[in-house]
């Protein structure tokens, strides 16, 4: 009896890794030209953590986390999400004292959320995030959103709605929140029990709600652009004009709210546009938490960032069918035909490996035609072969399998040999 | 109050995160020349994979493992090794039915066990590994040692010390284990209870315990290696064989046995002789496993993988004081000077960054000196600074922070300028 992959998890095998090196690699790149750097946090953090810093009252902490004790005893979570912990190491590494801020820095690595196995949902998967916290300067806000749109554009992807809103400064979300629950509650008890218990918790959060969206008062609800303060509508438009200078477009949706409880002011998504993407349609979220660096036992030091599953970005790339990148090949197989030759072809391929090439050969005594089968399989753009006739002059043919040419070089030649004509291409 | 990051593990800050990330680079270019691709486990299996991957009576799985049920009641636990795990993948997905055998993959992450945090030892902590599963080629061997020998070259690690045994073939393990049994019974109640449960179970064990390594029984224990029948004297002759071929030197230690219950044939570790290094010297430990495949469900296939912590790779490179390759610096800092170009630098940074240029600003509205210092620290190539005169003019400073000269530049000419300027270098 063999033991399967945990329920809701998958492994990215071979052939399909290279899609999540790809990601990786182009939004690791544009965090090098935007300065962020990055920050390795553990996978799991005291679940504490996450009741305060993602919210008591969300789903993820209610439903979906993977919580357990340790062997001393302590009440350990696997993270659901990442800023929370960059915000802990943020204050536990005292970052606030830094002379440059905001501390800019992204994230990759996997999360955990104990939610029903769907199509395009695991309970793990790979977010990429970045954090820039110290800051209240509008041009960060836009400088983070410019980040992502810049990571998804190197990676071909065009067919994307930026969506941003203002949830506003604490005073423009007390006004806006007893606008809402005066709304929704003459008529509460036509909403779902979840959004009972929002009214009083987080009224915000009915308009996230998907059991209740066809609801009449969701269309009708008060908008948080109308209870903006002066300040707050002020920061707003710096931030627009910052994403007008930079020719970034986007919509603007006063609907647009966060799930998780820490945010105020910039709110942020990015979704596809491609065509039969699905639902759900969100690709990356972000905002501006300037409060929760403070409520996690810091000082008064505010944030933004946003998030985004690599799964996602990578359905995205399908849906608009855009070719990868990635997987050019073998420069060279080495075919060997006979025991002497084999045993010889051990130091040849060695050979073209310390040259930088990268190199394989047959490890299964196949005969020549299975081996030149595995040399194509395999997309090698020169195979040598290596029989006995060859061996006893010391000499090797090399196949150009890209122009069909052949030649006849040294053994000694030979990672020369390849590497002078790869590099003449 | 704050909450702090969990006991035993590390954050990984901005300015250390690069050591890994230059470690992994290295790592996986040299897989890619020697042809092995990525695959990505999740970070929690069903517990029963290590149980019967890793050997139940293992430290590790008796002692280590972080293990909790999840909301569907299943025991999962955090992988304290990598190689349980891509076994049960090549199982699962049928890798043995590729026409190309061995299948040849590389990991890297986190990892799990929970032993007394000490210096340098974490409880997560992040693994490179190997495996090439699918052949009993003695030429894989010498591959998967040579490669691994490579990666610690690449990243200019001298002081090296590659330990090599063999632990046979069933029949031989079996013979030795007889001899083993006979050596100790007699005085084993002079021995630590583990290792009288040891003699039992798996008397090879008792060779690797910490409490006895003195016992005057361990210096005369039978060797392995007078215990070998023909084929496993063959085969260690020919991985011998083959790493002389590739000039990679090695040390024979009949006295190597692998903790793991799984081993056979090849068994070897890398192991640091720098000055200062500790008491612990192993970097890196691998072997042939061809009984594991067949015993987590899968046909007979044979297989044979390493692997090594990135963090002891730190400590070995920082002990041989080997300078890092790593953080170049910005290309250019913009400092600006008044509201108007300030707002102007937005868009001038964006410019840069678009080229491929990395770039930063000032957020923190701070006069010049303190802007120039800021790029000072950022060790910034080029420092531009942009004032209202300049503004005015449509014009940019620019400093060269190597050469000591300086050029004024129009705004759009900004980026192609510092492009040019560093490639000429």
């Amino acid at each position: 009896m063999s033991v399967k992959i945990p329920r809701g998890t998958q492994d990215i095998l071979p052939g399909q890794s290279e899609k999540w090196q790809y990601i990786e690699a182009i939004a690791k790149d544009v965090c090098r030209r935007y300065h962020y750097k990055e920050i390795r946090t553990p996978i799991f953090e005291h679940t504490e953590l996450f009741k305060r810093g993602v919210g008591d009252t969300t789903d993820i902490v209610q439903k979906e986390m993977y919580t357990f004790e340790d062997r001393g005893e302590r009440s350990l979570t696997l993270r659901p999400e990442g800023t929370a912990a960059v915000v802990r190491s943020f204050v536990e590494n005292k970052m606030f004292g830094h002379p440059d801020q905001p501390v800019k820095m992204f994230y990759t690595g996997p999360m955990f959320r104990y939610e029903r196995p769907q199509s395009g949902r695991y309970r793990q998967f790979v977010q990429f995030g970045v954090e820039a916290i110290g800051s209240e300067d509008p041009a960060i806000d836009a400088e983070v959103i410019a980040l992502v749109m810049d990571i998804y554009k190197s990676a071909g992807l065009k067919k994307l709605n930026l969506v941003i809103n203002s949830l506003g400064d604490a005073e423009s979300r007390n006004a806006h929140r007893e606008a809402l629950i005066a709304h929704f509650e003459p008529r509460i008890m036509e909403f779902c029990s979840d959004c009972q218990t929002r009214l009083a918790q987080n009224p915000l959060r009915i308009l996230d709600c998907k059991k209740d969206r066809d609801h009449e008062l969701m269309a009708t609800a008060p908008s948080i652009l109308d209870y903006l303060n002066e300040e707050s509508k002020a920061y707003f438009s710096k931030v627009t004009g910052y994403l007008d200078a930079l020719n970034i477009s986007y919509t603007i949706d006063p609907k647009l709210v966060r799930g998780l409880d820490y945010y105020n002011h910039t709110a942020f998504e990015v979704m596809s546009e491609a065509e039969g993407f699905g639902a759900i349609t969100t690709l990356c979220g972000g905002g501006r938490y300037n409060g929760l660096v403070k409520d996690l036992g810091g000082p008064d030091s505010p944030g933004i960032g946003f998030a985004f599953s690599i799964e996602r970005f990578i359905a995205a790339m399908e849906a608009e069918r855009i070719e990868w990148q990635v997987d050019k090949g073998l420069d060279c197989y080495i075919v060997a035909l006979g025991e002497e030759a084999k045993d010889r072809s051990v130091a040849l391929v060695h050979q073209l490996r310390t040259a930088g090439l990268s190199a394989d050969r047959d490890y299964q005594d196949r005969k020549m035609k299975a081996q030149l089968k595995a040399s194509d399989r395999q997309n090698a753009r020169f195979t040598a072969i290596l029989g006995e006739d060859e061996l006893a002059e010391n000499r090797i043919t090399v196949k150009d399998m890209a122009e069909g040419s052949q030649e006849n070089v040294t053994l000694q030649e030979l990672a020369n040999y390849v590497k002078t004509k790869l590099e003449a291409n």
